[in-house]
């Protein structure tokens, strides 16, 4: 089977249609690119569940608040689309810019509640950006089911939320975190990292897992948990930290009492490049 | 043929899909009941291109600004059922607002720009309203074609924008429309007219075809072909303007100059009672 490639939304439409016209099952993988293993566990899930892959690779203007971050991001389309092919993926939507925004914006899909912490408090907009971009993909695109990292918590929770209050016929699938030996989830930032930085970076998986060994031995209190958890970034003076919350896993609302399934998330700054990280907590 | 009645949202999507496909087309025509023969013009235009012909029937609570509005908003399924039954009407979609909000809603969907003047104007939030539920029914209901009347201009053109925005996969077709011997654009809320508040309604329609007349006659200056239309407004007591704009039929944004096609729009009150209408005029 061959990979093939299309930019243009209405090709991609109908190449879909095509597909689940003919029976076959398909599953949606929507990537801003620069793909590595990861990703790869996205693609090799939605393969175990669908028979026609897509995967876009698009990194979208409007969820970046800060311009330079958007520039900068790395674009390698060859490098990508090699290894969507490698992984048996049957269709590669790449737009460029134009082809997904022709004409200025207008309409955007906003997702309140859920937003209101984590990234969404430091990244103003960044969620409207992600739900606009992917309702335009789920049009352009229109999958069974659709596969999204659980290392982009918040996203994933708005997301889950978007596809429930609009009624978007598409069932999300969350995909474990993938982890290097040293437990820092993979992510294409990383390779921004100095080898300093790198060295240190891992901190932030382990200081996440400490919050869950708190509260596994049995402390209930977040501020608590969330302490134990910042005495581990403290002991490292690279680390800068943007935010370090005990929330829901459904209402990114913050909790003060560990009495269910949380999540603990954070940000850290390492120099110039930002980390994200999570760990599901069970009260 | 039989015409189904569905509540539930699973369940009609279901019956949509089987039908599309079966190679049917799908023609879907979103309504708020009570319906009159201005429906009736977009169920039968939806008749001539499409197999298969699907209507909703939704007061949608979050398009109301004044909840005694959406109180006092006439429901008679019964009637409208009817209504479609016998114009070969294939599904009347008719969910409860839980059916519809099963949760509090937390996703919406903002059309900007379009929505600062005319309606969007004097009734905040209602086409955040609008575009929502329309967005969620677009969903349930996946048609090829979705009709809705030109008398709600404004409303057209944000679900138009809406729909290239987000790259909806339906096609959005404007219906005519539907007037009364003397001039009066079909609507629900015509029923709540007294006697002598009908008996001046149709002013209305004069007064936007005054305007009309005047850019025809070869004025090119909005506020001019605006004045000759006031005119026709202020020679009846009981009529009180909400606003009278000459704005482009696309963008919703005014003109000073008329140089193209444009929409001459109006809401006036008579009595409890607002009614909007609108012509296109050719400069």
């Amino acid at each position: 089977m061959n990979t093939e490639l299309l930019r243009n939304p209405i090709q991609t439409r109908e190449r879909v249609t095509d597909a689940r016209q003919s029976g076959f099952s398909v599953g949606l993988v929507p990537t801003m690119g620069d793909l590595h293993a990861g990703h790869g566990a996205l693609i090799d899930c939605a393969r175990r569940h669908d028979d026609f892959l897509a995967v876009s690779i698009f990194v979208n203007p409007i969820q970046f608040n800060v311009a330079s971050d958007y520039e900068k991001y790395t674009r390698n389309l060859d490098r990508d689309f090699e290894f969507c092919r490698q992984r048996g993926v049957d269709l590669v939507f790449a737009p460029d810019a134009r082809d997904m925004y022709p004409v200025p914006l207008k309409t955007h899909v906003d997702v309140s509640g859920l937003t209101d912490l984590l990234c969404g408090e430091f990244r103003p907009g960044h969620f409207r950006g992600v739900a606009t971009v992917v309702a335009k993909l789920f049009h352009i695109l229109p999958a069974d089911r659709a596969y999204f990292g659980e290392k982009d918590a918040q996203q994933l929770a708005v997301i889950r939320r978007m596809v429930t209050d609009l009624n978007f016929p598409v069932k999300i699938v969350g995909v474990p975190t993938v982890r290097d030996s040293d437990g820092l989830a993979l992510s294409s930032r990383n390779q921004r990292l100095s080898e300093a930085e790198r060295a240190v970076a891992p901190r932030l998986f382990k200081a996440l897992c400490a919050v869950r060994d708190h509260v596994a031995a049995g402390c209930k209190d977040a501020a608590q948990a969330k302490e134990a958890g910042l005495a581990v970034l403290a002991q490292e003076s690279m680390i800068r930290v943007e935010y370090f919350e005990i929330v829901g896993a459904d209402d990114i609302e913050r909790r003060e009492v560990i009495d269910g399934p949380v999540l603990a998330a954070a940000a850290i700054w390492l120099g110039e490049t930002r980390l994200i990280d999570n760990v599901s907590v069970h009260g």
